[in-house]
């Protein structure tokens, strides 16, 4: 495994030109201090959610630009309609907006965790390795991840698979404060996470998973389009199912494109529950829906002509107009939202392509 | 959760009367001086391998039944030859015989392993746990057994599967010398496993997998007549495929029937790695074969109609005739001892069913 090989004994490169780390907020970013060692080489897109007028502080010496709302529906114009507004599901145009190969996306009510030795857990190096380390979407490792020193495929594993797939996603975990629903929540308000799994693993090809957008890596130039975290907040019937409903539009995709998704390490430290209560109101459609959502993405196949993720995405856009247009007259507006989503990623990233060709020429 | 939050109270319990353990040996079994505090409760049932006519010492103190060669013969008359000699798979013989509800096997080279704290690990008391306590393979959860103290199920998942399906398999893992096919071994000769990943968790229905059979529990009536360990050894042109092809079959059952198999904990200490040269005669048609195999199984579909592991067994042997036998004659022979072995497991299994019934009304 020469592959293997190298990326254990190899540096994690930083990517400080090819990876923007995404922040929604609407709050001022303290809790960038204390990721200031790890974050400052990298640059931010902050996305503002709420009051636009609301000004909010940065620490100084982090490189970042700034979107928002009036931002937003400036750039987009009436584009802007498929980006959610009152909701961190907005941290979806930082995406379309940037420039770079790598995304990371953080909650600013993440902070930075210690390994069971009490080092803090360089979160964004860890997504780093594990977006650059292939994935073994084909068949399951029993030891994890078999690019990580110390390990390597087990006995029977097919000898034609250890080349490993693409990785499209670095889906991080949380100590502290788990990632509950608002029933978990309400029925365990004391529970907290302290169990640290030293481990990396590829969710096999054929699965669905919760993906959480609290601590999240991805190729942009592999899955992006599919990135999309639907409409949520304002004006909404329906909350916290953002990076849900993009976590089962990816993982479909990925899977019929042969990407892989890989969850586990790193860790951050989620410093503060959500209010159940809040919580509860804005997920209650979501837990009837979820059941009828969950068997269509499930059953949902891709046909072969579908080579890029944009097509991949319009199909999916489709099919959920489709089939759960009759669970919900909303399925029909966000089988539209996707469209727009689509429209409005090609013709930003478009326009980006031609200026950097134009910049190239000059 | 109410089961979820009896299991993680309630102290696991023994099953001292529902378990036994199976052991395939070629040698004394000083091993077992090691494991006394965890296995001396349980009946062993022990299959030598190899002459017949050598004495195998048991240390004092433990209750065991043992066979050899000259009693498998007896037993089974002509449907012996379904039971590989000179070749560990021979263990499959003990599943046949026990009259017991679980099944834990062991090798003989595999001792108490510790926790990162220094606590010596009770293996078997981990794989009870594991197989009492429900499987997820519908849904992938990211904080892996919803059902361990401290975790749940995490945002986004379904509520409707939160019951989870019954555990059928538990396959624990080995610290220190890793289960590697002869060409890995070769390759790194010294790389030892110290990665203790405290972690339980299942894999997906329509994932396979490497079952190792090396620290492996199942409960008998949920998937025994599924765990054949296949033609190995003398006489036959591979080895070290029994538990592969196992874990193949029953992978492929459970997910038909809704049964779940776990991985991850617990570990064991493996003290010895087996000779990478004689390995690698034994696995060097098994490197060919598994490429077209696992696509096999990959693909391989049950009928409804199949609702016993009996009937899914005999189906997947027709299966196997009919595909795998153009990759090589033995996969004939395989098939057709998948036939007898479950004749000869349906006809001792009938008579001690009938020995309980007369028992009873005695």
């Amino acid at each position: 495994m020469a592959s293997a090989e190298a990326s254990s004994i190899a540096p994690t490169p930083l990517l400080k030109d090819e990876l923007d780390i995404v922040i929604p907020t609407i709050r001022n970013l303290d809790f960038l201090e204390m990721w200031r060692p790890f974050f400052q080489p990298y640059h931010l897109i902050i996305v503002q959610d709420g009051d636009p007028s609301k000004v909010i502080k940065v620490p100084e010496g982090f490189d970042y630009e700034l979107y928002n709302r009036n931002d937003i529906n400036r750039i987009l114009g009436p584009k802007a309609s498929c980006i959610s507004f009152k909701d961190s599901a907005c941290r979806c145009f930082g995406y379309m907006v940037s420039k770079k190969k790598y995304i990371y996306t953080i909650d600013d009510d993440c902070f930075v965790a210690k390994d069971p030795s009490g080092k803090s857990i360089n979160a964004l190096e860890q997504h780093i390795k594990n977006l650059l380390c292939p994935s073994t979407p084909h068949f399951f490792n029993t030891l994890y991840d078999p690019y990580r020193e110390g390990a390597d495929f087990v006995r029977g594993y097919p000898f034609s698979l250890r080349e490993g797939a693409k990785t499209a996603v670095s889906h991080g975990l949380w100590l502290n404060i788990p990632d509950y629903d608002a029933p978990t929540q309400l029925v365990k308000p004391r529970e907290r996470n302290t169990r640290y799994v030293d481990m990396v693993l590829t969710i096999p090809k054929g699965t669905l998973f919760p993906m959480c957008g609290m601590n999240l890596a991805f190729d942009r130039e592999l899955i992006g389009p599919a990135m999309y975290f639907g409409l949520m907040g304002d004006g909404q019937p329906i909350g916290r199912y953002d990076d849900m409903w993009a976590g089962w539009c990816v993982k479909v995709i990925c899977d019929h494109l042969g990407l892989g998704v890989k969850t586990g390490l790193p860790y951050i430290w989620h410093s503060k529950a959500s209010n159940p209560f809040v919580n509860l109101k804005k997920e209650y459609k979501g837990i009837f829906w979820q059941e009828e959502i969950i068997p269509f993405f499930q059953s949902a196949v891709l046909p072969k002509e579908c080579t890029s993720v944009q097509q991949c995405y319009l199909e999916l856009s489709k099919q959920v107009k489709e089939k759960l247009s009759k669970v919900d007259p909303y399925f029909d507006k966000l089988a539209d939202a996707m469209v727009t989503w689509i429209d409005a990623w090609d013709e930003l990233n478009a326009e980006a392509a031609s200026a950097k060709l134009s910049n190239g020429k000059a």
